[in-house]
């Protein structure tokens, strides 16, 4: 199952380090004008590690568009697009052919498939969310004609460079915000606004928690604390609190939808490693090649395209 | 959209004060030998709060069985059932008829359909969540079959008796756990297990948050405390830790999958609120009737249902 | 797959010696007053065979009403509805329950599942066709209120009297048409109206052929002939004529829908038969009990049923 | 929605006269080494009419393969292929623009979308049948590994030569046939096998009917004439005649799956035609450019590509 979204449907495809990555986005309203420069501008945002001074900024991946527009206006047929691959350095990873890197895919992957692409990572690689941010940054566009508008800010990192020094890497947590949605979306029992936004973070590398509102922290409230009292303002029926992060039974009640997302650390870290190769027999490795210390800065702009796409699905 | 899942799939219906309420399983395997016994069993645990005594042990709600089976055997057809709502004591709901209750959902059922069974919840009632618990008992006996169980315990509950005093309510959390599982359940990207169980869990109402492994914790730690390390065990390759929740990639590892659920109290207190009714007025209400103090005890067997409902559509 | 629909979506259950027969309706629109006596009469329709005289008139099945309703008005939420099955004449089938009746489902069945009910057909009885007609009859309701109207007619029928005095059945061919429906239904290269139409018609019991338009009668024609100029009347484009049965490129164009099906006969004859048991041993069956001749006049309503369900799930 | 199948999905985008055509294959099976001559083989088919002599043999198109291969072997990911267009004769499309071609999709897709890509047809052009037969190809390997053949035969066309001399275009009927499918394949009521061959075939452009096994003529037989008997042979259990096509209840019965398939006429003639343009006002067209005078001899291969299609994904 490589398609997500009911109405506004993106199938993604690629490799890490196979020839091209890309999606096709189906469903997506006809005549809309695409603002290329703001996608290209999303792109940039998943590839700029945090640690990347200014004169260090990235060239955003070069989009192939190959259906779907005709003189950069959507013709309501699919749009599909790809980014080809750069020639990967391959050296690094067929050093790692037989390893199972700890907290990788590659154990699960050939579990599960009997076959895995080691280039990098395949299906599993963090290059697969680039189709994510270029069908976000389209979703973004159609919600802001409609004013609502997608949001993210750190709320917590670890200790970067200190980590840096050591190998290591660090998690964090991202809080995303969608202001402007109407009350009413989400529908009851199984298509929860709530349910398909945990949905859609779970679908982001590394994220281990996701909360809506105060999350946890409800557990330890009374009912009289968490409760958010409904209030009129401006001739319109709100809450006057947002405990329950703008959705109650499930379906947005016109408030900011606030959530957030946990992350845990990068698992390819220098510091070496007990682990076991394909064989079975233990060995130690410890990964090369340069790395992110820490997925946050660059998951960001993923956080928000993947709450786009719900909502925009539910539009 | 009222189904859930792909392969084993539960079409739920009713409103807590209608005619009846129950589902529909399609995609159950034929030739199983339904257990009623157990069944009727966990429909137990769902309607016995927490503060019953023994000697308060609830009776089973009776399930009609309308098709699908020969002699208590499934015949691959679909599974339809039902359970008789019985008449419930609407005069402590028409009072609240055109009142916002403070996070229920009322106001945002309103806001969708334009209109509502004012009647206890309609279809936002936890009585909604009967037909789960049913379709979850036949799913455990399916994954019993092939050795996989499927636990909950209580992690956390606010001071009941202190709450119950003063009218108000408590939040909690659980922590479900699928034991037995083969590796390589889950799909790549879009289908991966966590994205499925999260959004399974949400499915239940007054969650508000989910972490799969060290989940939250995981944020504050590094890549070298947190990476699981592979190990051969009994010539079977496994992990010595499980801080990733037997997940990697999306994908099951084989080891056990953890995870927690937050709920936020429940909404109905007695304690007096403010809020508005149908026409934007202020006015204040106390929600009479003999409601739960915590939501947890009852949930248990509904964390367990939808994680069974996750993991034998995977299988 | 017990479900059809992508919006308007019905799930049905049941086997024809079962409990109950029944279904689902997920996504009707909320606020519809539904007109049972329609509910009702439709459902007479499909009781009666061709050969019953006025006096002979059938009763309606009486139908449950479980869920989504509140004084007769739709919620949006899941409509439930049941009717139950009487007790069945069983000695007629358990005389045939080990042999397998030429050109019924029961060896298909058998393949499928390695368990038949076979009391009666189970799920491939005509029974199960009830839940359709009822789910038919609200869409036509919805449909009647956007001024589409769907009908039939009779086109051909084998001699009924004729093929009755030897125990035997015949076949014929029904057309439909969806009069009132807008330009624009449909969506190109999979969703096209007419393959959504054609899988529709092949839902019902004992159909083989399905055209649109002139349909076979187009294979034998020129272009020159076949075409449908577009010519501009009252201040609206349409065709002139309608070889193309109001669909071009898979879309509707505004003119009427016509399309015809072709019924084999009956396969339940009296005539002696050569077949096999279950074991593979040739045996010579004769299929006694009170079967129609003729499925035709029974199958109208299910025709339009089905066409209504096509064209609301498209509105 | 352009996507087609449930476990094997195929999704297609592009436009006739677009940047690129191709397609996402979704549920490939892994460690399948494909056979890429055959692929173009089956490309060579879709592209040579009737009356290319040999010297004209077609070249295939050029497909690029973008992911879901390494070294030729499926890895269980996505498999994305795309074909670049040639730059078109736009001159021929621009002339006709603003004019409704009769029999063409050009005033139902304005109707739905409200803007088409007037290049060639666009999205309806029989250019976007071209990933089909990709996929099919695939589909066949597949199939072929498990001894179930898809081929196909001219049963009727109209007269070509004396059609072209005109400048006007024939139709003609397609046989299909689908051998050594097991039986069992098909889901009881909504699923059917013949339910979903036949929606298939519809989505193949110019398709206005469709039978399975005798179809139509059944319309006009006795049961007893019409019925299968069923007879042992070499141990396993069959019919002695296929009246049925192969198919009882919607499910296979491991006999040979048989249907036909009738085509209309291509629209696209040179003859002088009434029509009328965008505004509503009447004018006559005389189509240009080098058209095909029957669709049969390219649909062959798109028959069978969706019947592979079909079947691959019902087993």
């Amino acid at each position: 199952m490589n398609t997500f979204g009911r109405h506004f449907r993106v199938t993604t495809f690629g490799e890490s380090h196979g020839i091209a990555i890309g999606g096709v986005i189906d469903g997506c309203p006809s005549q809309i004008k695409l603002d290329f420069d703001f996608i290209n501008e999303e792109l940039v945002r998943r590839k700029t590690a945090q640690t990347d001074s200014a004169s260090q900024r990235k060239e955003p991946d070069r989009i192939e568009w190959l259906s779907g527009l005709l003189d950069g206006v959507t013709l309501g047929t699919p749009i599909a697009f790809m980014v080809r691959n750069e020639d990967g350095r391959l050296e690094d990873y067929e050093a790692l052919k037989d390893v199972y890197r700890p907290s990788h895919a590659d154990f699960t992957y050939e579990q599960k498939y009997g076959i895995h692409d080691w280039r990098g990572g395949g299906r599993a690689s963090a290059r697969t969310t680039l189709p994510l941010v270029v069908a976000g940054a389209i979703a973004k566009q159609i919600l802001k004609k409609k004013s609502v508008t997608i949001s993210s800010r750190l709320v917590y990192m670890g200790d970067v460079d200190e980590a840096r020094k050591k190998g290591d890497t660090v998690g964090g947590i991202l809080e995303g915000r969608i202001s402007g949605a109407p009350a009413g979306l989400g529908e009851p029992v199984f298509g929860k606004f709530s349910s398909e936004l945990a949905r859609a973070m779970f679908v982001i590398p590394a994220v281990k928690g996701f909360e809506i509102g105060d999350g946890f922290a409800l557990a330890a409230m009374r009912g009289s604390e968490a409760n958010d009292a409904f209030v009129e303002k401006d001739g319109k029926i709100t809450t006057e609190t947002n405990h329950s992060g703008g959705i109650q039974g499930g379906i947005t009640n016109g408030n900011d939808v606030v959530f957030r997302v946990a992350f845990k650390p990068i698992p390819s870290i220098s510091v070496p490693q007990q682990t076991v190769n394909r064989v079975g027999e233990e060995c130690e490795i410890s990964i090369k090649g340069r790395h992110d210390v820490c997925a946050l800065p660059r998951a960001a702009v993923l956080v928000e395209a993947m709450a786009a796409l719900v909502t925009v699905d539910f539009m």
